[in-house]
């Protein structure tokens, strides 16, 4: 088993434990045997499917921060609370997916359904999502209440939290599914949105619940680590559109669909930036459009402007300018700049 | 004007000032224009449009507990904070009514059609459901963060949110308006629901956070509170359950839908614990249709067993055991039974 597998096993095995102290609380309240049940089922299937990058970003920042050598190192007590705030930020994508799912009409997610397309669970679905972010309240009330950074905890998960909806909101006002108007899109707007969609919560959370933990929190410190991991955190998703239309369905494990969905990708905003009148009566007649034929002529068109190579050419001139930030980092409160290029690595030239 | 209009408009003049606050900080981010809007516009929409009576609760509580006169004679800062607090129920309230309309396929609410139902809103709602929510902990952080009340503001908030979803969630999985099973129902599960689906956010909630804020916060002074505003907030939920079958239209301002929707009422649930086999068949047959015949042979039986009279033995063995509580109140402290009387008054043998 790689150093990977055990790592994201050891996370995997703490999570029953939170779904027993869940539990325990709703014992406590009185709630009947059926609604106990119907939360441990929704917690079970909607939590720790995936692939839980996030969480374990939380565990692998804390060992990088503390000089650990290895995950097992760390006391167990400080795993344990550490791997909690990991399923913290999972159980905030669990809500917002089972959320999602719904708003956009999805069928299935992680290779299951969607958790409001299982018979019985329906519109329920909503408090379900209401419920999972509830979650991380009562477990963070319960393990960090005497910890001095309990108030940023909670004010950081607030903040983050209502970052994401409002890239949601961007997302879903600028690109409908059942609407197309590409005069609403805009390379500002989907900065914005992947910015407040994804990396907030994606990138700069785990980091930062990891440095809360570790001690390191001046604010100084938080904004070196914010300044890196947000433009990293849009690099990814710009990486995640660019390989949703250029990438292998061999190397990605899925076709693409934003072409069809009328998502607000990087790859149709810079296209429309840099086409021609022509160009855009194309795009305004077959981008977002459910038909493999529309598709492929976005597609071809795409090929003509050369979105290949400028994404390329993106990829080259944002990997170094993180690596001139992050090698600038001043690490003399604590904060360590491998934390950034650990996340760096990760994502550079990846196929999938 | 009365003076509880005049309080009335006071609280709703504080409302615009708390949207430009929310404005503010989306501006900051640096949202859209059009984003921007359809947040106001969801604010505005869902929060100020009900009877307000949780928010006023606030003050009244607040106004009490201190001893002024008059909500006129607060300081301005002073009634600022406390209306803000009430607010932020109102903000909770307009998360979850967004929510339960979608869950209820409801189609009007206060008057206007439910948020989902506005043209383009639709499945978006959800998200929208979430920003209220949001609401609330950009605002405490605002104007308490530096209050040493203000985790206790935080975690009653989180508490009092999960609690509501607890509720909502018992009653989704016993009365879905679709599959009538009255195995399911008991008086048990009724108290269970309405006190955590309604007592604690329409009645504890209030009472707690003007406690805090009037520096009350002894926790045997938040128990003495509890022990009172939830049974009333039961009470006050069987009497809207009763008024629902029993109440003339004329005074309720409403059409009881409770028996054709399979509510989980206290109604039911009284009938189905007295009830014979052949009773209990009618029930079953004719409870949860929708139709205006099934619905009179149900009424017919609530009043073969005399449901009317159970009531009235129920509120008058309930506000003298309420009004007996209330006479025991330690006012050592600082807590004033007056708080809970007025509460009280409110309710007993209100008619809508």
């Amino acid at each position: 088993m790689s150093a990977k597998e055990h790592n994201r096993n050891k996370f995997l095995s703490e999570f029953p434990a939170l779904v027993n102290e869940l539990t325990e609380i709703l014992v406590q309240y009185g709630l009947p045997k059926d609604a106990i049940e119907w939360y441990q089922k929704s917690l079970e299937y909607n939590t720790p499917g995936g692939k839980l990058n996030r969480g374990l970003s939380v565990v692998d920042t804390y060992v990088i921060l503390k000089g650990y050598k290895s995950v097992d190192d760390l006391p167990k007590e400080t795993y344990f609370k550490v791997a909690l705030l990991g399923w913290c930020i999972e159980l905030l994508q669990a809500y917002f997916l089972v959320a999602d799912d719904m708003m956009d009409k999805s069928i299935t997610r992680r290779g299951q359904p969607c958790w409001y397309k299982v018979p019985g669970v329906s519109e329920i679905a909503i408090n379900d999502a209401f419920m999972l972010e509830g979650a991380i309240y009562m477990l963070l009330k319960k393990h960090f209440k005497n910890d001095p950074y309990y108030v940023d905890l909670l004010e950081l998960f607030h903040e983050v939290t209502f970052q994401t909806e409002l890239g949601q909101l961007l997302d879903l006002i600028t690109a409908p599914e059942d609407h197309v108007d590409l005069n609403k899109f805009s390379l500002e707007k989907h900065s914005f949105i992947v910015i407040f969609k994804t990396a907030y919560y994606s990138f700069y959370l785990p980091v930062a619940l990891a440095m809360y933990v570790a001690g390191i929190n001046d604010e100084k410190d938080l904004k070196q680590a914010h300044d890196v991991l947000i433009p990293l955190g849009e690099y990814f998703q710009i990486q995640d559109d660019y390989l949703d239309c250029f990438g292998k369905p061999e190397d990605i494990g899925k076709i693409g669909t934003d072409i069809q969905d009328n998502k607000c990708s990087w790859v149709v905003n810079t296209a429309l930036k840099i086409c021609n009148k022509e160009q855009r009566q194309i795009l305004d007649e077959n981008y977002g459009v459910k038909n493999s034929e529309t598709e492929a002529k976005c597609k071809k068109l795409f090929n003509d402007l050369g979105i290949d190579k400028l994404y390329h050419e993106y990829e080259e001139k944002i990997t170094t300018e993180l690596k001139t930030k992050i090698s600038q980092i001043d690490e003399s409160r604590g904060f360590k700049g491998e934390v950034l290029t650990t996340f760096l690595n990760k994502i550079y030239k990846r196929s999938k």
